[in-house]
């Protein structure tokens, strides 16, 4: 078949739309008809040639929801018309990751996703003259129509909306997640979040669900403040007005009874490899623990004194929020349905796939907090 | 009254025995006679001047057992005749740290410790001029009777024997608590020890202790690997003769079911922040967790790529072990009596206290595990 997408024909330039390719799902994938996808980071550093990993030409996105037209050989757990959201991170349930029971990163398909091709090895998109187009992320949510691996699709309720839960396949999940399943937050607890972005907000509503009591949020950029404290945020921190971010997390966590100070959980969502030296170094002595979350520029490091470690900090990262995507995105569609999180403040812009581009201009000037192309 | 003490005079120069003034015991504290004390790095990290925080003229020592000959104002757990083992680390079950239940890192009297006098702000000991002589780690086991805080010594049965429990003063439970309190170490885990000096042969045992299926040993030096092994170690890596530890540790444990690899737990026990790196990227991917235990020279920093704790890997630090010294370390000294674990091997050295400074040379020569001096 033929389906419109948005193209990353060469790095660094803006995506090309236009009409592809789609060979129809082999043994165990399926086609699903996108219907919303959002614009993330990580499909900007792909495309901006930032990513050493980056594949060209390809079909980026990964943030999307949709329905099933079609599905291959051996298909037993989707069947068409079923709403799903593809997952970057898959649920096999079979492989030694998955039956660890110990991480969400599960392995099954890790090697041909991370070069754009499907389990078997090939693409499914060309270009009209027969060029192979990559996969991204094992998902190209910018395509109209695309095929994603069965283990790679979350089966949703049916009367979420589309245009809003498609954030829950990276955004949301990433960090609500985080909080839920990765830092384990419990209630009264004291956290910090740098960085109020897409990711932090959605830290800060997964604290404010863990019945956090205090919720510090640091960013340099003050604007981002009333829409923080609409998701949860108690207590806000501009760097650039404080001598010292780390002392002053430190102080204004004290209480009489405990005069040492330090947060329980602090989440990097800056992807600043200062920022994560900050976030360790003021969660508190004994027990802080500090989840990287953001994404480092290639190459970047992180680093600070052993004694922060042998004090008691614990220094840890999350990846798609710790959630095994086909058991715990249908929850948080729940959630989203029932009330409990909140997205709709968080999409700032929809626009049409002819407009992609203007997505990824609003995410650099700031303005948008999520673009979500709606086909 | 006069007590004979090792004392440190001045950064890098060899101890000197003498007599010393030490006051008895203020209200909440104990006078100890010590019978055993082990030489510990960390004595040796203060004696030569390395550590930026040491203060002279002080009495080193913090790895001691020995008899309670009187007791302060208002002191209750202990009397005269108890046997006790000083700790660094104390317990007052009072502090906001003791009372997390998440630490053992007690704050009750961390600044005055820190500064080398007792809780109410002074010094015991003195020189027979009247000089003031600074306490160490809150123990100065080098001192043939010492004062320490009630709340940092923990009682223990009678019957053990004080030159070989005073390991557990320290090294013991440094060793053996990282993988039983802080990385909490499951029946068949893959581990990784790298050091096998007197805490590394702790960690194997630890490991040995709770289950651990595979238990692989890493030391520059191959005359560590007997030792190892009667411990406990089940394989041997020398890094001069392998490309890459990392990527060695990675294929061995291997399996076919988990062709990723990686240890589920890995210890540092060098103090080499190259090492500590190694330790953390040779954890599993998804779950590995690395412990740092050995201490840094000053300044040093540990770094790696955000990356490796974006897809799982948990970065934490152990100080004493994790154990809380007064409720565990007479849990340990019944593990020694009951066999549970070896000690005596360990002891390699007994000296008196006169000879102290060649516990410091068989330190320095890598000939000793533990030199141990008898009063
Ligand atoms: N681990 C994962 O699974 C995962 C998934 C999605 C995104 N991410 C990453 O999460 C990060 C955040 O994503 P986002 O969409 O929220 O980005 P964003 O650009 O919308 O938000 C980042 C925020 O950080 C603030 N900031 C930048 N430098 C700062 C500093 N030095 N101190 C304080 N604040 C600072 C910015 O002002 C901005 O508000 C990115 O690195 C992204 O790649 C990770
Ligand atoms: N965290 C704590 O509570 C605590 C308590 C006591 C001691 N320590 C620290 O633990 C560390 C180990 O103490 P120890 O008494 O076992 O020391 P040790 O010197 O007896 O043993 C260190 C071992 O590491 C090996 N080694 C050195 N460099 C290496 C490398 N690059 N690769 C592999 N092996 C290497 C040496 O050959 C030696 O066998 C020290 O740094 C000490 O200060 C920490
Ligand atoms: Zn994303
Ligand atoms: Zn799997
Ligand atoms: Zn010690
Ligand atoms: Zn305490």
């Amino acid at each position: 078949m033929r389906t419109r997408a948005a193209v990353a024909l060469e790095a660094g330039k803006p995506l090309e739309i236009m009409e592809v390719n789609l060979e129809g799902p082999k043994a165990g994938e399926v086609l699903v008809e996108i219907k919303a996808t959002g614009i993330c980071h990580t499909d900007d550093f792909t495309r901006s040639g930032a990513d050493p990993e980056g594949i060209f030409p390809s079909i980026l996105g990964h943030e999307g929801a949709g329905v099933v037209v079609e599905v291959g050989p051996g298909v037993t757990t989707v069947k068409p018309g079923d709403h799903v959201i593809p997952l970057y991170t898959p649920e096999c349930r079979q492989c030694a990751s998955c039956l660890s029971g110990k991480t969400n990163l599960c392995t099954a398909i890790r090697a041909t996703q991370g070069q754009g091709l499907m389990p078997d090895g090939t693409t499914r998109f060309s270009m009209l003259d027969g060029t192979p187009i990559m996969h991204y992320m094992g998902c190209s949510t910018f395509s109209n129509y695309t095929v994603l691996p069965e283990i790679a699709v979350a089966k949703v309720r049916e009367d979420a909306p589309f245009d809003k839960i498609c954030y829950i396949g990276c955004g949301v999940t990433t960090g609500i997640g985080a909080v839920i399943n990765t830092a384990k937050v419990e209630i009264g607890a004291k956290a910090v979040v740098f960085g109020l972005g897409g990711i932090g907000l959605n830290v800060i509503q997964g604290l404010r669900l863990a019945g956090a009591d205090m919720i510090i949020g640091v960013d340099l950029n003050p604007d981002k403040k009333p829409m923080a404290e609409r998701f949860g945020m108690t207590h806000f921190i501009n760097p650039r007005e404080v001598d010292n971010v780390v002392q002053e997390i430190v102080s204004m966590t004290k209480t009489p009874f405990d005069q040492i100070g330090g947060a329980d959980y602090t989440f990097d969502c800056t992807g600043n490899v200062t920022v994560m030296r900050q976030a360790l170094e003021s969660a508190h002595r004994g027990w802080g623990q500090s989840i990287v979350i953001g994404v480092a520029p290639a190459g970047a490091e992180i680093s600070t004194r052993p004694f922060q470690l042998v004090t008691g900090r614990v220094w840890k990262g999350s990846a798609f929020g710790g959630a095994r995507g086909r058991t715990d995105v249908p929850k948080i569609v729940d959630w989203y349905m029932d009330g409990k999180i909140e997205i709709d403040p968080m999409i700032t812009h929809t626009l049409k796939l002819e407009d992609i581009n203007k997505g990824f201009d609003l995410m650099h000037s700031g303005e948008s907090i999520r673009s979500v192309v709606i086909y």
